[in-house]
C-alpha cells in the first residue's frame, strides 16, 4: 500500500468521547489544518460514552473498513491521558490508527495484520507545549497531520511489538450445551440492541425452527425473526413485538419497529443474554 | 445545468435520523471517499426524529435551495429499508436527491420541476454486499459518490415517472370563514414553533389591527407580533410573552425572547392551531 | 500576514448556538459553498447554550489560536439579531472574525491586536434577501465566504474603532487578603468545572503546602491536586474525590476521575468559588 500522502487526498477520521459542546473536536481539526491543508476531515463519533474505552473500540470496529486505504483514524477515549499509558500509532491492514494504548484498538488488532506500531516518543512532532490532559490536541492530532503529509511512522518514535499492545477481550461468546451466552456490546441511536454474536456463528438463524433469545435480568424472551424492520402484518401487536435480525455489521441484534427496544425492554449496555437455536 | 462533476467541487449534503453516537453518518462518508475524493461533505442534520419522514422532509425543504447548483443530497429517514419501498435518485430543480421513495422528497417534488427520476436498480453502483437495514451505507452513499464523479442518473436504473413517486400532504393550510386551521410542522433547537402558514398567506400580518393565533389544546392565545426577537420594552412581563413572527424560511412562527416557546406553552410537533387576522 | 485567499486553502470555522437538529449550520455551509468552493469548513461547536453570549465567547477563546493564520471564524450567538446591534468583521491577531457586535469577541479583543474592524453595511455582500432572524445565513456566512475568496475587509462596510466594540468583563478574578474570588466560566462535556483563574495567577499550585478551593453555595471544599486525571491510588474513595488541576487551556479546574464533577457537586455555570493558597 502507498503511504497516505501518495493517495488522492488523505482522510483523517476522528472518534472521541469529547461531545460537541466544547470545541475540543474542532480544536483538533485546527491543529491538523495548521500542519497540512490537503486532507479530508471526517467525524466518526464524538459521543462515545465518557471514558468508555470498550464502547469506543466497538464503534471503531464497525466503521474503519468502510474508509479508503490510507485513512488515518485519530481515536481519543483516554481516561489515562498524561499517566503512564503509551501514546501510539499503528499501521494495521490498510489503515493507520493514532491514539492511546489502552485497548481502544482491540478489534483492529484482532482482525487486521499489524505492519508497524510505534510509541509517539518524538516530541518534534507534537505541539511545542504538551498538556497533561489533552493529548488529542497536543500529540495525536499533530502526529496524524504529519503522517498525512508523508512522514513515515518510524519517525514518530521507537517501534513496539504488536503483542505488547493493550487488548480488551474481543473473543466470540461462549457456545455450550446448545446455548450461547453473550452480552450487549452496543445500543445505537434507535435503541437497537447489538449483541456480540456474529451472524456467522448462527447461520441458520432464519432457517431453524426455533430461536429463543433471553434477557434473564429483564425476564424477556425474543423469538420473532425479521430480515428488515418493516413488516406487512396488519396487527398492531405484531408491530410492537421485539424481533431478532442480523444487523448491518453482521451481528445479531434486537429491535422494535419504529420503536426503541432498549427503552421498551429495559436492557442496558453490557447486559447478559442467552441464545438458543433449534 | 452542468452535471455536478463539471462544477468546481461537488457538494454532498447528508440528512438522516442516524444521530451522532454510532458512526453511521461517518461510515457513509467513508464509503463516498472510497469512490471519489474530490467532494465537499456537509451535514444538514442527523437528528431528524427517528423514522419521522415528514419531519425530515420539512428540514430538507428549508435547506436545499441555499446550496450550490449540482449539490447532491443524500437523505436517509428510512423505516422501510429493505422492504418493497423503492430506492431512488432525482434531478429536481438545480439539485440531485438520493434516498428512499417514502415521501422524504415531498416538498422538493411540490416546488421544483423534476428533470429525471430513476430507481436504483443497478447493483453495479452499490456496495458488493447490500444489507437489509443500512441502505444509506450500501446503496445511497455509493450512488451519490458515483453521481458526484460524473456518472449520469440513467446509469443507476430505469427511469420512473415523477407522478409515481410517494408524496406526503404538503398543501397549504385551510383558510375558511376568516380562520386558518394549521399545525406545527417543526420545533427548532430554540423551542421556536414553526407553523405551516406561509407569510405569503398572511401578508398583512404586521399591518392588520388584530391577529389571534390560538392553540386550542393548550388554551393559549398569541397576539403580539414582532419583526425580530429582541424587544426594547423594559417590562419583564413583555419579555416573557410569546409572540408571532415571520421566520427565516418564510413561515409564521411563535417564539419567546431568550426562552423556549415549546416548553413554556406545552406545544408539541403536529399540534393544531387557528389563526385569525382582522 | 497574507490575506486568507493567498494561503493554501482558507479555513472557515463555525461557532453557534444553533444545535444540530434543524439544518441551520448546514445552511450556512451551503451559502458559503455557493460563493466559494476552495475552503475547509470546520465546526467548533453548535451547542453554545441558547443566547448565552458569554459562554460562546469563552469557547471561542479556548479554540481560535489553534487554527491556521487566516482562519475565518463565523460566530453566531445572536439574541439581538435584526435589532440595532451591529454586524461586524474583525482582523485581530492572525485571524478573522465575523458575527454580531454583542460581546462574543470579548476575549479576542482583550488578547489580540485589532488590525481592522468594519461594520457589515454593504449589502452587496449579503444574500439578496436578508431576514430579520437569521443573519448567520443572510449576512455572516456570505461575508465570510467573500472574505475567504479574497475580498478585503474594507469592502464590507465602514471601519469602526476597536474601542467602540462591545466587550464583556473578561478581567482576572479578584485577589484580596490571600483569597481569590472567582467563578465557573465553563462546564465541559465531562462535567469538569473550569474556573476563570489562570494557572499563571497561581504558579505555586502544585508546590504550595495547602490549596483550598471552596464552593460556598454547595459547601464543598476541594484540596487535592493532580497533574492528570488517572491516579494510581488503590482506594476507591480517593478515586471518587474531586481534585484541582490546571486544564488544557491554562485555567484552574475541578474534576472527578471517570466522573462528572458538575453533577456530583451540584455546581452550575456562573457559580462563585474562593481559592486560597498557602
Amino acid at each position: 500500500m502507498l503511504p497516505p500522502s501518495l493517495s488522492q487526498r488523505p482522510v483523517l477520521a476522528f472518534l472521541t468521547d469529547f461531545g460537541s459542546t466544547d470545541g475540543y473536536a474542532g480544536i483538533m481539526k485546527g491543529v491538523v489544518l495548521t500542519i497540512t491543508s490537503d486532507v479530508h476531515l471526517v467525524d466518526l463519533s464524538h459521543e462515545v460514552p465518557p471514558q468508555q474505552v470498550a464502547a469506543g473500540a466497538w464503534v471503531l470496529s464497525t466503521c474503519y473498513h468502510y474508509f479508503p486505504p490510507g485513512t488515518i483514524f485519530v481515536c481519543v477515549v483516554d481516561p489515562g491521558v498524561g499517566s503512564a499509558r503509551r501514546p501510539i500509532a499503528l499501521h494495521a491492514g490498510n489503515w493507520f490508527f493514532v491514539g492511546p494504548d489502552n485497548g481502544l484498538f482491540s478489534y483492529v488488532l484482532a482482525d487486521q495484520p499489524v505492519h508497524e506500531a510505534v510509541v509517539l516518543a518524538n516530541s518534534a512532532y507534537h505541539l511545542p507545549q504538551v498538556s497533561t490532559t489533552f493529548h488529542g490536541r497536543d500529540v495525536f492530532s499533530p502526529v496524524a497531520a504529519h503522517l498525512a503529509s508523508g512522514i513515515s511512522l518510524s519517525a514518530f518514535g521507537p517501534r513496539v511489538e504488536a503483542s505488547s499492545l493493550q487488548r480488551l477481550d474481543t473473543g466470540l461468546p461462549i457456545h455450550e450445551n446448545g446455548q450461547i451466552t453473550a452480552h450487549i456490546v452496543h445500543i445505537d441511536h434507535f435503541g437497537n440492541l447489538i449483541t456480540n454474536i456474529p451472524f456467522s456463528m448462527v447461520p441458520d438463524l432464519f432457517s431453524s425452527s426455533l430461536v429463543r433469545l433471553t434477557f434473564p435480568a429483564q425476564n424477556v424472551v425474543v423469538t420473532e425473526r425479521r430480515r428488515f424492520f418493516a413488516t406487512s402484518s396488519p396487527e398492531a401487536e405484531a408491530i410492537r413485538r421485539p424481533f431478532l435480525y442480523s444487523n448491518s455489521s453482521g451481528y445479531i441484534a434486537v429491535a422494535i419497529q419504529n420503536g426503541n427496544a432498549a427503552q421498551a425492554l429495559g436492557v442496558e449496555y453490557g447486559d447478559t443474554l442467552y441464545c438458543q437455536i433449534k
